[in-house]
């Protein structure tokens, strides 16, 4: 006989410890290219102004104001043409009472002038230019530093970066923007039985679920799965593992959990260091293991998930997404572009596991959530799914139509 | 002087031609490891059986479950164990009455057996085991083909695979993966005043914002821009480069577009094909082109967005981002996980431009939202903003504490 779970601990704690683990971010550099989704490690302020001079924001021609103050359309003011310039060039000339340049949207504002005449508002007449409406000082030109100044705080340090942001980044000509390095992440699935899916089946054996469900959920979570790998069920082989990859930021297995004989993650883990959590009060997943070890001052932690991949996706997204997504400073969406829960009725009378809290999943038809109700290793189930409801551990039974709360499956 | 906006059409018609677009989905093939978040483009079926033989479901001993229906606490069945097996094992021995195999979780049932009794409902005893408690036929087993079986469709035509979708995937061990390949867009902003964030800026240059900004909504669109560029503002380039590009799914350029002078994009789409918008009735926005052509017997489409870069997100935004997550595939959220808008208090009297419809920038603060009143070209007013609010074209003033609809920027 194995051993028993040590120490089963209602959800609520397991979630109290995993808010506890110490992390350190890092920082790295990347293009703007590069920038899109991740999470500003500094804050950003504009090296330049901008506009980085003064530009024409219209169409027509720079001049003096004053010049312009007693045109009219009957009684146009006569200017000299200095030289066309356009958005890129710059302007060779001053410009001096009695003449003008013409400029076009986006160039800079000639030395000299102090205002744009719209083109609508002025004629070409024997090479001399007649303005046909006054200007103000300032008019249809945006001054140096109207939009940002240098200086200015434009961007909050954990800011995920958008295309909205990326404008402001590519604005100021970021050569290279500070980010948090997503945290690297080892997925180790555990079983003599396990094969990769790009490899051949035989008798006995099937193919692994968990490493490529894990790590892409880990993906999802702004991290990164460096290492996927299916390990044999054996206590030297999964030790040397977990000691190979005590850089990582997170070592997350499965399989090797239940307190079967064959099961020897609790007792790597009580070698390395200690067992933090050897079992949850929830259903699926009950066989979960959370272990702590110290490499190099630091602590570093180890998820067991359950093997069943049905129990290990729920328990992933359900314990370590949120704490994932933290380590990879990703703010939780809420708000405008949330996670949203539905109020549904349930479509049969279902009766939960017994003092476990239960998360079932449910098919959404119409108003309804539907349980999915296959073998509790079906993976099926999970492809079904469109999110889940909870069950706290006294409920008895849950009586048809009852109103849920039904989550959506995802990595918030 | 320059030529006028041809014919300024409504939002509502423009958003008609774009959904007339004619697009061609094309397919590839990629690993498991590679198909998060991408689109499935043909129908999944099972190739194997799942399990693939008959699974033990609890560590114990098969047995012929005929020998075990005596069986009590006080009164155990005696039997012979023929040898010891795990996970990933091949039996060797074929069970027959009066013996039985010692099984893990996981580990094929073998031949002869047709029950598993768990083990802590027996006892070794002089090497044979002694069994309490009896079993039916299957009981602590999986048949063979229990969750999936061959044939079986697990996955349709269009699904986006997820984290779940790939414990499917996994499980019947699919080598290549179909999705849908991403639509190929080149993104090309005009301007001879424009310089790339990683060049040095010289006096009358600004760095270029739309190649960015647009690039990597374009990316969000689940597309890719295979191309990011900046052309000068002359006929002969910008033709050249949409003809140098005409392979690509779409071609989005900036800048180029309003009515003035130096503006070509209309000229080159009038002589390749023809211009079927020039100008949306919408503020920011109206200088938006969009023009077709004909390449090998297929339509090509290029859009001209306004070369403003806070117009030219939100007419992609608005009008085209929908556009290319159809030509890529990806659903559009809504449900459990989709995009929320929320119902606010605007903090100021606000008086919108006349006859066009308008976006109008706001930050939320509380239950407030307040509009960003800078200048239509400020990119800051992007990088500040949560969400934005619709305001009818008859409309000629918002009062304070007016409710009005938040929006999220995204690209949904």
């Amino acid at each position: 006989m194995g051993n028993e779970f040590l120490d089963i601990k209602n959800p609520d704690d397991v979630k109290g410890i995993i808010s506890n683990f110490q992390t350190i971010k890092k920082n790295e550099d990347v293009t703007i290219e590069n920038s899109l989704s991740r999470v500003l490690a500094e804050d950003i302020r504009a090296t330049i102004n901008l506009p980085p001079f003064r530009k024409v924001t219209m169409d027509g021609y720079a001049v003096v104001s004053e010049d312009t103050f007693t045109a009219s359309e009957d009684d146009p003011v006569k200017l000299g043409l200095l030289e066309v310039i356009g958005a890129g060039d710059v302007p060779k000339k001053l410009v001096k009472s009695g003449f003008c340049t013409e400029v076009g949207t986006g160039s800079p504002v000639p030395e000299g002038a102090d205002a744009v005449v719209m083109v609508e508002y002025t004629e070409v007449k024997d090479g001399s230019i007649l303005i046909h409406e006054g200007v103000t000082m300032g008019q249809n030109m945006a001054k140096e530093g109207s939009d940002i100044m240098e200086g200015d705080l434009l961007l909050k340090k954990g800011t995920t970066i958008t295309p909205e942001k990326i404008g402001v980044l590519s604005a100021i000509g970021l050569k290279t923007v500070p980010v948090y390095k997503k945290p690297q992440i080892a997925v180790i699935s555990t079983g003599n039985e396990l094969i990769r899916h790009d490899e051949e089946i035989t008798y006995g054996k099937i193919f692994d679920i968990n490493s490529q469900t894990i790590s892409s959920a880990v993906t999802a979570c702004g991290c990164i799965p460096v290492k996927t790998e299916i390990v044999k069920d054996n206590y030297d082989d999964l030790k040397q593992k977990i000691i190979e990859y005590r850089d990582m930021d997170l070592i997350i297995t499965s399989g090797g959990t239940s307190a079967g004989r064959g099961d020897v993650l609790r007792q790597v883990l009580d070698d390395l260091g200690e067992v933090l959590v050897h079992g949850i009060a929830v259903k699926p997943g009950k066989p979960t293991i959370i272990g702590r070890f110290e490499n190099e001052g630091l602590d570093k932690y180890v998820v067991g998930l359950p093997g069943n991949p049905v129990a290990a996706s729920m328990v992933f997204q359900l314990f370590f997404a949120p704490f994932l997504r933290e380590m990879a400073s990703i703010e939780t969406k809420s708000g405008l572009t949330g996670t949203n829960t539905v109020e549904l009725e349930i479509s049969k009378r279902y009766r939960p596991a017994k003092g476990r809290k239960h998360y079932l999943l449910v098919k959404i038809d119409g108003n309804d959530a539907i349980p999915i109700l296959k073998d509790s290793g079906a993976i099926t189930s999970l492809a079904e799914a469109d999110g889940y409801i909870e069950i706290g551990k006294n409920v008895e039974i849950v009586e048809k139509g009852t109103m849920v709360t039904v989550y959506p499956l995802g990595y918030w």
